[in-house]
């Protein structure tokens, strides 16, 4: 049976798994990613992961054949390239990721951006499969998605797609002034229903001090589960905003299910329980049954998503590969 | 050459033209839609409009092979349907309309909402043609839209996709209340940046009392081009809703291009300056260039769009039609 590696390089965390052609992780392993020594050490570092999981595929007596890289970034997938990139990996934008890999690995290689990935997996094997379109939205440290329509996560005239995190929110205002944006723009969904912006709420709400409050989000939601009723308000906050965008989400989109991953998605019912209400507030009537459902595959779905892409550089026919 | 009939069906209006293959609508036609009789007067009306198009087309001694219905409601295309429907027309939820048409008029016949249908005409024939993506938004009495991908345009699982107009904006919200929608929502886009909704703001806005006030959105641009400040704060607060709307759909869908029609589109520069200004300054920085332009084909873009659907239904070979 064929198999290939797949890749989710993320600006904290390089992770890889040898994946069949059914999707099935058989070996998995995880770096720190050295992101602030520049492009040329993470392509390394990469490469050094990639030759491991190689290494561990011979002896398990399996063929690797393709590489399949989710990567933070603007990734063009047809080029191979990282087209912008925020800091998080410094010196990233320009990377010819697909060549650099291919080169170090003798392995051919495709890329493709890493929450597409994530979200292509979701929809290959997880919370989406078998339907022909999935709206993925992940909640965590920012906010982002990605739309799979028949098996292709849409990635957008400039790669950019799914960007669910960037557009104005009601509340995303307070007292008038729109919140800041990771984006450098402000009033965005991002700004209110990140993680930390719900760390930052719960501080503007006067929830505890500088120095005795929680360190970061699960320091509110600790909180919150002790019966802080500060931390609670934040947390029903942030949901409630994540809500009203995923409602009108799937009215812009009408998919035919909404999975939804990141840390706050599982970070107890009380976020999910106030989203899950505010996004059905919004639905339009023809919308009424969508499901609205956890991801499941966790931290392997873009590795999966990245080898689905992989597994398309083998020629069609299964048997031309023993 | 072969033809088909477009046909664009609407609560007020049903248009309809004879279009060759290559899109040209060589013969045009309009009646007032009975919306008030029920179904079967629309559908009588409707089969009578295209046996006077097909008279027509047999005295310039064309052949018409196939029937396109854009009609409003939400219309499954897959069997040609209506879904649901507003009271726009009395009802016509549950019209088999693809089957009742091509009894009444021996065409086989396919049908598809008419927003979707006029996104499809502008993506193939108008402003949006030549590229792999298209977001078209109609800006008018109400706020729709469609989202064409390599020449389809994404209808959604329920068949309501497109719905542009139904997500919050923080525009919508006037003293910390959310503006009323047309969809029993409330703070939605369409609540506060339709024509309608920018009449109803002239009024809240004190710029007339209601017995001297304009009587429509026309009304108020006609106040605005005579210098009425509160005329042109009502437009530039509409326009300025509806371009934090565009600019965040860019970021979630980047499109290639996004044509802007209906209407409003068409009102003037003072709505259009303020829109694009509006929607540049929420744009993701990879999708600076991108381009905002208007709609090209005006009242023939949703035949054109449901022509195109008729088409499909000829055999692939232009040839075995003589």
């Amino acid at each position: 049976m064929r198999h290939v590696i797949g890749i989710d390089l993320g600006g904290t965390k390089t992770a890889g798994g040898i994946v069949d052609g059914a999707g099935n992780v058989v070996f998995s392993a995880a770096v720190a990613t050295p992101a602030q020594s520049g492009a040329a050490a993470v392509l390394e570092n990469t490469a050094a992961l990639v030759r491991s999981l190689q290494g561990e595929a011979h002896r398990f007596g399996l063929d690797v054949d393709a590489l399949g890289i989710g990567s933070a970034g603007v990734i063009d997938s047809g080029r191979g390239v990282v087209v912008s990139a925020t800091d998080a990996i410094r010196g990233w934008a320009g990377t010819a990721l697909t060549d650099e890999l291919s080169t170090r690995t003798g392995l051919p290689a495709t890329a493709l951006n890493d929450v597409h990935a994530h979200a292509l997996g979701e929809s290959w094997l997880g919370a989406g499969a078998g339907v022909p379109s999935v709206l993925f939205i992940g909640m965590g440290t920012g906010v982002g998605g990605g739309y799979v329509l028949n098996g292709e996560c849409i990635e957008g005239a400039s790669f950019t797609a799914g960007h669910v995190g960037h557009f104005a929110s009601p509340f995303a205002v307070e007292a008038g002034q729109p919140l800041p944006c990771s984006c450098a723009g402000s009033g965005h969904v991002e700004a209110v229903a990140s993680g930390p912006a719900i760390h930052a709420l719960y501080r503007r709400l006067g929830g505890s001090t500088a120095e005795s409050g929680p360190a970061d989000t699960r320091g509110v939601y600790r909180l919150a589960a002790d019966g802080d009723p500060t931390a609670s308000e934040a947390i029903r906050r942030g949901a409630a905003a994540a809500g009203s965008a995923i409602g009108g989400l799937a009215n812009i989109l009408d998919p035919a299910v909404v999975v939804v991953g990141g840390g706050l998605a599982f970070a107890g019912p009380l976020w999910w329980d106030v989203m899950e209400a505010e996004a059905r507030r919004e639905l339009l009537p023809p919308l009424a049954a969508l499901r609205i459902v956890p991801a499941q595959l966790g931290t392997t779905a873009a590795i999966r998503g990245a080898a689905r892409r992989a597994l398309n550089l083998l020629p069609a026919i299964e048997g031309t590969h023993v």
